[in-house]
């Protein structure tokens, strides 16, 4: 992508323009950043103890300092930012921003202060946006998504029409497991997991005996699933695996192709041909 | 394959079928009906909700027009199928019509109703039938059934025998677990899925001290069965995979063979021969 | 392997002999012979339930028939054998011979009854000597052990280490579990399984405060060894499949290989020279 | 690696250093010592045990000659090594050292000797300095550690996460699971390994009815990030199989790339350029 050069902008706001692009880009202020989010990642940890009142006060002012270098910080990324559009296409930016504005809200409400506690962990997060590692891998899980797609919906539709049938016959037995259809799916959940799945099995077989051809065959049918979708990330990298090494094998080391072969073969019987 | 063409029929009936073939390839019809399929999974949620006599009532109505609609659309289909006979043998038109014409019998009896809403549940599959990528994920697990028989009887050998072996030695100590046969292999189901295990184990093993060997190789067994089911459908897909690959390769991108050039290299060689 | 033809026998005996061979390699006899372990099975099976003493009897007397059919075939297997020293090479035929041997011995005992009913149960695993594919997938199993030796003993060092470790430190704090060597190990494999490891822990953090190390690492430490079981096997899975293919391709296709071009090449050069 | 041989030593001591260097790769020597750790760790079994006085005395005893037979062994190694600095550059010989010298240390005082039993229980980890099969699946692990890294790193930041929300909500309805960051942090493994999960989850759900959500989506994001480490692993393994493959094929069978056939075919083209 061709970025386009702010050539109209005046002298003065170039130089710091260009000045926080070099900031942004220096290694040693990523490092600082970075260090102050694990530090903020502690000070989050640390008020989950009971600390002297004296403790409290001092994390307090912490706090208010890792919000204002983080204020800095992306105040410095937005100015050193050649088009300025261009800042708020990336969903990394955005969500920088928010936290960094949702933390600058004073909170005195006890409603409040638990959402600012809750903006403070996410704080955390901007791990992943900063360190590229971390990010590539969260965009492999998003682009994951869409081809595990329709595993997912045969998933859920098992999941519906067994959380259907089971609250249809089992919400006498126990309301508290298959009273409704959300919490037969929550249940349903936990029998996959293996988690006493036998307990709710033999609650229900002393009224149907053969209910555990139910929870039997959920089983197979969510093990069966599940297996297809590993099989489909398998298959899926593997695949992705194969095509880096045949582009590799192509374009970098140079080494002519059969049709190369065949060209060449078909340019000297052509020279054999003019000469008779 | 080729159709049948029913050139006798009447006029009338021909436009009539050609109609309902167009609406029948409709998107916009197709959408509407996985959609109608969508509102009675919702219906069926919502039923097992405690609501007010009214919203019974609303939902009672509704799955009358549900069902009304879902004739509708087989017959459509039905009509629409330019050869009557092939529309049977397809599993899934088969399925769609049971459900539509259980669907159409008025419930009075408390026994029936159980079937009637059973059987309303079971609409949710018809999701299956139209969405052609879950019907591919469905026939992959139909596929897959042969190619792991014999593991699967393996493993039933394992179970049936350890079956035994366990109602034999430890009927008399938990008849609800060991009793006979068939309680076993559900006791024995349980312990390969590890849920609460060992509390099974500890009370043989206060009577039959080292009974925790028929435990352990019993995991042992059954997870190296397992195992070898899953490097089963594992190596079955990457052989799948390769054939693609190379059926991709040797006929879509036209690329000569090593044949192709000893052929030319051997013209080549002739000609040599002949101007001597 | 070449067979020794037993030409010196005397002719009755040879005649009994092939016609025997015959049977043996005939597809209904063994059919009729599966069914037999198939109908085994269910008898036993059935012995597991509280049957009238009329049934108890009738079973006692089809058991007596399944011996004697079990005999007469182990019979027609040796006799039909042209080599009768490569009959108790195989260790199938050992396997079936004993349980035959064994179940002819008259049970009157209460000690020896149990013995004759475990005889009785593990016939079921002639299905397997019987079945080709059943007896691959066995035989799989076996080949694997060797390969995965050391995995195993790996395991093994881990587990006997923190077994040593568990039973010097907490053998005070629950017996039961930590008493001696053993036990521990027993219950290390419980916690490997993550049956109710929690519970496990609890019990000791209340002693130790940071025991929860032992676990955690416990379980990295084995989860490791585990999944390089896993890939050993896949591995060596993909590498039979490569070889299996690659041989395909190079000999049954046909198809010349690099070097044969390269020789073509070398004589049309040298056709090229000589006639300068 | 070429070794700087130690020609400027006596030639006494050198004599002594040939023996011991030829004693150090006997393969009997080797098996001995490997025997020697089989005992002492049939020892460390036995002393988990209530054994009589005497036999305590016995262990005793045993215990002081493994010690004595270890000091000997590495006195030789040691000897036999012909450049004294690289003995100490293996891990494994430093790691060695530690344990026969901590061993010699004579325990009386109570604390102390908890560790001597320690040191004691380590040395099974002789076995695996010594037998290159298993050193080699311990390089693999630790080898596979760095790749692993950002995986782990991103696990971490959720369990982090998840771990700061839960004991900012959960603190109050029970402090044994939630009452610190460290508590939740161990209490989100237990979750992850699915061991009475759900008793955790309903006990939070008594107060937050959707906290079900906290649950689901972390079982979910760990889920899926230990996908990702097993296909990283795997896909790994794959990649050096195929490499060494290609290594194999390439240089050992000494088959004609195509590079050389194209060369060839230059050459061809060239003679006919000059015949002209």
């Amino acid at each position: 992508m061709s970025r386009r050069e702010p050539l109209e902008t005046t002298l003065a706001s170039n130089k710091l323009q260009t000045a926080f692009f070099n900031l942004r880009s220096n290694k040693a202020f990523e490092l600082f950043v970075v260090s102050i989010i694990v530090f903020s990642a502690v000070t989050i940890g640390a008020r989950t103890y009971d600390l002297p009142p004296l403790l409290i006060d001092v994390v307090g002012m912490l706090d208010v300092l890792i919000t204002l270098i983080f204020l800095f910080e992306i105040i410095v990324r937005f100015i050193g930012e050649p088009d300025k559009r261009r800042f708020f296409h990336s969903a990394w930016n955005v969500f920088d921003s928010l936290i960094v504005i949702v933390s600058l809200i004073p909170i005195e409400d006890s409603e409040l202060a638990l959402i600012g506690r809750l903006v403070r962990i996410f704080r955390v997060l901007r791990m992943v946006s900063l360190i590229p590692e971390l990010r590539m891998l969260l965009n492999s899980l998003v682009k994951a998504m869409p081809q595990l797609g329709y595993v997912a919906l045969m998933m859920f539709i098992i999941f519906y029409i067994y959380a259907a049938v089971g609250s249809t016959f089992f919400a006498s037995i126990n309301p508290e497991l298959w009273g409704d259809i959300a919490v037969s799916l929550l249940t349903l959940f936990r029998v996959m997991t293996f988690e006493d799945w036998t307990d709710v099995m033999y609650e229900t077989m002393e009224v149907y005996g053969s209910s555990w051809i139910f929870y039997i065959t959920f089983i197979f049918f969510t093990a069966f699933a599940f297996l297809n979708m590993i099989i489909g990330i398998v298959v899926n990298v593997l695949e992705e695996e194969h095509q880096r090494e045949r582009d590799k094998k192509a374009e970098a080391s140079g080494e002519p192709t059969l049709r190369d072969l065949q060209q060449q073969l078909f340019e000297l019987k052509q020279m054999m041909e003019d000469r008779r």
